[in-house]
């Protein structure tokens, strides 16, 4: 049996008791508003988490990368939604993973782009399951909800090398909250422009079996989802300090970390130097929009408490900088070279993109497993 | 023959003649200087592109982690400089590298390590050659040039278990200069400060043979490095967006890009989104210290040609959002879905970091090869 103090710094922890609690109250909160959960495999890349995740349901995942899909199919995951728009130039891998087996389903924005899938799954003797990707809050790519343009995009899917599986949005401004009652607002539209969509595209003639939406904040916030049929999430299952900024989370439940040795000190300050710098922090500064700065992220002890007032107050590449918030004096010989401490992430899925597994930790700092992740396009 | 055409999206290009040109510029630079190169690994990360840079010279290499001296070590390089201070749990590793037949030379910033490092030497029944790392610029770790304490690590290097290779400095405030003079009396400050500890030692009696510095800034605007005799730099062979914006390197020098695909569009502006997020272009704002703030990167066409005004001005994971400066409409038909875009980096080091391999080109869009990339600790 190994213990964290066996482990090369800088690594990734993941507290699996965090993770199974994180995990079970979103299952509950997306029973209890009535959609089925479509977990989001962008923030652990895991086939470990996600089998955690998805539990005795025989749901589907949501990827972010055809990699990822590729990944998961490998590990048994069938039922896999690949929720960016499609480049042209992936429908030949898209194919690929169908005939092996994945009941794939892909996101078309345009009727440019739905027209050369239709045309290309004629040309490849199958039938590709798109959804249409609906912009409820103006932030990135899709189209306006019950739009003419949306209407012409389902029309764009011939029936025959593509097919209407559904509407999807993603409401990316709820990361950009104030209060929780905004995000509450924001979840909200988010389905009231999904359901309108539907019922625009239904009343029109099509079948829109899904209706597809979803973050970790607004999920968390959403008070009705009448109508939607499932919600894809992914940074709940670690929760991060702008999950915690935004009211999402407590600090406490956070379970990913970075475990640090200390290499120095700064002669001015006494603030202790740790080798874990942006490459293994990552370069998120997430929490710099928010209420408090968070600098690269808040410092705990090695088994994981919270340090009152303490945070990596800069980043080189192999380098933190811990400091006090107040910029104050600290006394080093409480923080000797090879100490260790834990750094909780801005951003999961930032932070946990710079390591390749994940150390699966007990309460105590007993190394449990290592959890491979996937990388890469 | 391959083309970039028949690469997935997003990956990344290495431009060879650009390469070369930036190699071969930085060794008559440091020829000319009278010191000896020591390129650091930490950027490129590639025995493809460390070879080019030793190109005939026997000299060693800078590296980040042990992952990269074990890597490097590999690959048949074996005078390797360690230069993040060490953490005592790590020279077991190191003391394997050097039974491997690596000539390691470590990095001690405080006599408390020293001690460490010299026992353990002692132990191990081999002799760690030890750096102590100088504060020339008071942004990170090391002791004052000269100091009281310097003699004290040094002193602390028992000649059995440990003996002392030299002093060494990284100038790193030369990277948020705000014209190449104060580049230069900074490149001035980081030779007196190693070159004034390095004589202080000798007149205490210590044999001091190496002085180590460097940055790419620095070793670009220096006018005299006597007394030094190693230069330390890794950013030069790439250049990025923040090398630009010092005025190091020009826009046209920059070696290193993102390939990407045009996914969708914003209906507002008509701006295109492209399939390379921060998760393929990094989380790294470096630019947005300096006097022009690039975005997540300057926008290029497929062959590489700069688009005037065109940058990433926002990032979600797998998005990209290509912006004008001015936030101008774009038409989107001169950007349809499918067309390929590069995107310049602002920090190399970053944005390679999130690739696990570089596609090396020609001017004409022409594949010559794959340099796969280390990664870890």
């Amino acid at each position: 049996m190994i213990n964290i103090s066996d482990l090369q710094t800088p690594c990734l922890l993941l507290e699996l008791r965090k993770l199974n609690a994180n995990l079970d109250r979103m299952a509950q909160r997306v029973d209890a508003l009535g959609v089925r959960l479509r977990p989001h495999a962008k923030t652990a890349k895991s086939i470990d988490v996600l089998d955690r995740a998805l539990g005795s349901g025989t749901g589907g995942i949501t990827v972010s990368t055809l990699r990822e899909a590729e990944y998961f199919l490998d590990h048994g995951i069938t039922d896999i939604l690949y929720a960016v728009a499609i480049a042209p130039a992936k429908l030949a891998t898209a194919a690929d993973l169908m005939r092996r087996g994945a009941d794939l389903k892909i996101l078309v924005e345009s009727a440019e782009t739905a027209r050369i899938v239709s045309t290309e799954g004629r040309r490849a003797g199958l039938r590709y399951k798109a959804f249409v990707e609906i912009d409820s809050d103006g932030h990135r790519a899709g189209v306006r909800p019950a739009s003419a343009e949306l209407l012409e995009v389902a029309d764009a899917l011939d029936g025959v090398g593509a097919e209407l599986s559904g509407v999807l949005t993603h409401a990316g401004s709820s990361y950009h909250c104030d209060d929780t009652a905004e995000i509450a607002r924001i979840a909200a539209s988010e389905r009231e422009a999904v359901v309108r969509s539907a019922e625009f595209l239904r009343q029109a003639g099509h079948s829109c079996p899904e209706i597809s939406l979803g973050s970790t904040p607004t999920i968390t916030f959403a008070s009705d989802l009448a109508g939607v049929t499932e919600a894809r999430v992914g940074v709940y299952m670690f929760q991060d300090l702008v999950m915690a900024g935004l009211g999402v989370c407590a600090v406490e439940d956070i379970a990913l970390s970075v475990l640090a040795t200390i290499i120095g000190h700064r002669r001015d300050t006494g603030a202790p130097i740790i080798d874990a710098g942006w490459m293994a922090l990552s370069r998120d500064r997430g929490t710099s929009m928010q209420k408090i700065d968070q600098g690269y992220g808040i410092v705990c002890d090695e088994l994981g408490a919270v340090l009152p007032d303490m945070i990596v107050v800069a980043a080189n590449q192999e380098h933190g900088i811990v400091g006090r918030r107040d910029g104050g004096m600290i006394d080093p010989s409480l923080f000797p070279v090879g100490k260790r401490l834990r750094i909780l992430p801005n951003h999961a899925c930032a932070t946990a993109a710079a390591h390749d597994a994940f150390h699966v930790v007990g309460p105590d700092g007993t190394v449990e497993a290592a959890w491979p992740r996937c990388r890469g396009w």
